[in-house]
């Protein structure tokens, strides 16, 4: 019997949304894999990870949709990775490399994460490459013509608001704060942000170099605000503007 | 007598080191420009962003070496860019494109910044673009191989060490901590990791992808390190490790 020496699973962030701010790298470890895996998308369309490749794949290659449930629920959760996992174990084992393409950063809030963590758990000698991504705070701030950060700015980010006092603590202690996930908080994050008087300074980016990219500049008038998913607010905390 | 109708100026971030990890846009504004600019080396040496664009640079094109002290001293950096700004405008106004290549993401502590705003206080109708590049944050935690940041877990990216306060606030209000330059500080930071026991958790990674990368992992007992300039730590604040 000849043993089949195993693949190796890369991960490669994609970017936000511009299928051109894909690295030169990340194009070509998907355009030579074998088998290219992403989070599925919800209600039978393709998700975003797919929808951004998609202009670089050759024909032929496996497509390998894995199922994540946005959930909070950690045994569905773990369920849901133990079986993403099981698919691409199962290409390696065949001896195919695996390219799992998620927007944005690959390292930065990714579903990457736990795809490698459940494999490495199983195996700590499964081959494993990170491929960084552009990450949404740098793609909103390129599309806003303002840096994101100069000189001895301090910088907070924060994924989601779980708390008001941590928006309150990075408004108080940071230069520039960006809130990763601001729809379903918009309305209570508006009113911190009107009592530190920070709406002038506040910049709301929705979909970055996407198709349907919507850009709001001084929140001042917008208390309400319908987002998408993939809404990312940034504060400039200075008395002035950058 | 015919108008010539302005260049416009990229900011073009290519990222840490490697070459392929520069965008496809980014590369292809790179080949199409009639003028790549950078910040200049230092003692002779080619700078950072110079190296890293070199395999893609083309035959005929116009390099153009701008230069930005490494000083404090508000005078001599204001009177740089006004410099910069009258070699760049020279370009744009003979209706040439310029692309300006600077290391790392171009919104994210660059020069690109002061480049950009000395030319558009000249002229508010400049053309300019940003062009996202990988920012050393995600760069380091992809060849750590480790995430930088998962699920609700707050980031704060501190430029250099000014106080020791804002080390510790950081450490106290977030669950990751980057710390960008650490060199010249290194031995005072960690006095402040080991006085907070976290000096197991933290990561130092030294010119990310670039052929001289060095990682160290667990810094108990490296209380002296000499760095280079571009040396970031990552400091998992959790008890638990990443």
């Amino acid at each position: 019997m000849t043993r089949i020496s195993p693949g190796k699973l890369y991960g490669v962030g994609v970017g936000p949304g511009d299928p051109e701010l894909l690295t030169v790298k990340g194009v070509r470890l998907i355009q030579q894999a074998p088998v290219v895996a992403f989070p599925e998308g919800v209600q039978g369309k393709p998700g975003i990870a797919e929808q951004i490749v998609a202009p670089w794949l050759r024909a032929g290659q496996v497509k390998l949709p894995l199922s994540f449930p946005y959930v909070q629920a950690e045994e569905v959760l773990w369920a849901a990775w133990e079986l993403a996992a099981d698919q691409v174990q199962s290409c390696l084992q065949q001896g195919l490399d695996v390219v799992f393409v998620s927007e944005g950063d690959i390292s930065f809030y990714s579903t990457f994460t736990y795809l490698a963590q459940t494999l490495q758990t199983r195996d700590p000698n499964v081959l494993i490459e990170a491929v960084p991504g552009i990450a949404s705070p740098m793609a909103a701030a390129a599309v806003l013509g303002i840096p994101l950060t100069v000189r001895s700015q301090r910088l907070a980010i924060l994924p989601a608001l779980y708390a008001v006092a941590d928006l309150e603590t990075a408004l108080q202690t940071s230069d520039v704060v960006v809130l990763m996930k601001v729809s379903s908080v918009y309305a209570l994050v508006w009113q911190v942000l009107e009592r530190y008087g920070l709406l002038h300074q506040s910049y709301i980016v929705e979909r970055a170099t996407q198709p349907s990219q919507v850009i709001y500049r001084d929140l001042s008038d917008r208390p309400q605000l319908d987002l998408p998913y993939f809404s990312l607010l940034i504060v400039y905390t200075n008395a002035c503007k950058p």
